[in-house]
């Protein structure tokens, strides 16, 4: 339920007894709009409480810094979207059937959750060192899953790929540039999105070249 | 000389009489490095003119808001890389080989551009309404010069491809992206990203499904 709240920003049904976690949440919601909006460098702490109805006092009962907002919703960001895309993966399927889901998976959820993916994509570099650290990790886990599935394609001679690394990167950074356009006027539909770029991938890791 | 010189921030050898438009392009390169490292909306006129070694009265002579020099990178930005693209596509050969000459030019330009490319590909939504559409007008072009070759290679029967928009926009996209990451660790060469991405731009429009 947190997570949900964070990525829509739709208030759950909750108890009043979480009021609290409510407050965190919401300040989480008006510092990723806040963010998406202006630019990490661009926001300040003021405008995230006004985003959530606080005082600024009231913030930093939940947050001490715009920074650790950046840092909660990049940890939350990545981790759910290696959570999804593992359980895309998690299939008994060869590697051409598990590559387009993990690519489906992927762009579904970036086209979707388009507004934080936005921050967590281009504001990463404004992430104290000590912060940085524990997302790449999560970075270079989602890299590794579909790596993995490259591989395990090349392995097999399910697929002919010139240069695994190369592949795998612009496998995801065809979907990540995503968060640069989507929705446009043309394309507005995570799934059709998605089921495009799934059959894209699909050629990049099949052929002779 | 103009156009290299806000591309590249390197000084060139001009006369002393061109000190004004030195000034001017000081004020360009200033501009292009602030909103690179913080955003349009994190930038002050003030950053600029230190910058540039300035004073913000002395910056006014020449560009009378951060909007305005916003509009110029952007113009100047979308123009050369329009004009790159057009040139690579100028050949007597058929729509593969032409394909994958406009990848690569593509790519070269926004690997090799990187910090300027960031700006005019990020901070594109801050430009206001007037000073986007001429920018938006270079977009369709570039875009339009991709299509007709994807299009051309569909009638020449060279090319099978099921949606000639998306196939389009994943090339550019993939492309696009290098922005936010270029250079890596293990991919800090233009050419040799250029390169792998024309063959994968070519796998793109080849295949059956």
């Amino acid at each position: 339920m947190l997570r949900e709240y964070w990525l829509t920003g739709l208030h759950p049904d909750s108890p009043a007894s979480a009021i609290e976690t409510n407050a965190a949440n919401r300040l989480l919601v008006a510092a990723r709009d806040a963010f998406a909006a202006n630019g990490y460098k661009g926001t300040t702490t003021r405008d995230i409480a006004a985003g959530a109805g606080m005082s600024p006092a009231a913030m930093y009962i939940h947050y001490a810094s715009k920074q650790e907002m950046l840092f909660k919703l990049s940890l939350l960001g990545h981790g759910s979207c290696y959570e999804s895309l593992l359980q895309a993966v998690d299939m008994e399927a060869g590697p051409r059937r598990r590559l387009r889901a993990a690519v489906y998976d992927f762009t579904y959820w970036h086209a979707k959750h388009h507004v934080i993916s936005r921050t967590i994509q281009y504001e990463l570099k404004y992430l104290d060192e000590e912060n940085y650290r524990p997302v790449a990790e999560v970075r270079r886990k989602i890299h590794s899953v579909v790596e993995g599935v490259v591989l395990e394609g090349v392995r097999t001679g399910d697929f002919a790929v010139g240069d695994v690394s190369t592949t795998t990167l612009a496998i995801l950074s065809m979907a990540i540039d995503t968060v640069r356009w989507f929705p446009s006027r043309s394309m507005s539909d995570p799934a059709t999105l998605a089921a495009h770029y799934s059959a894209l991938a699909d050629r990049l890791v099949s052929g002779q070249s």
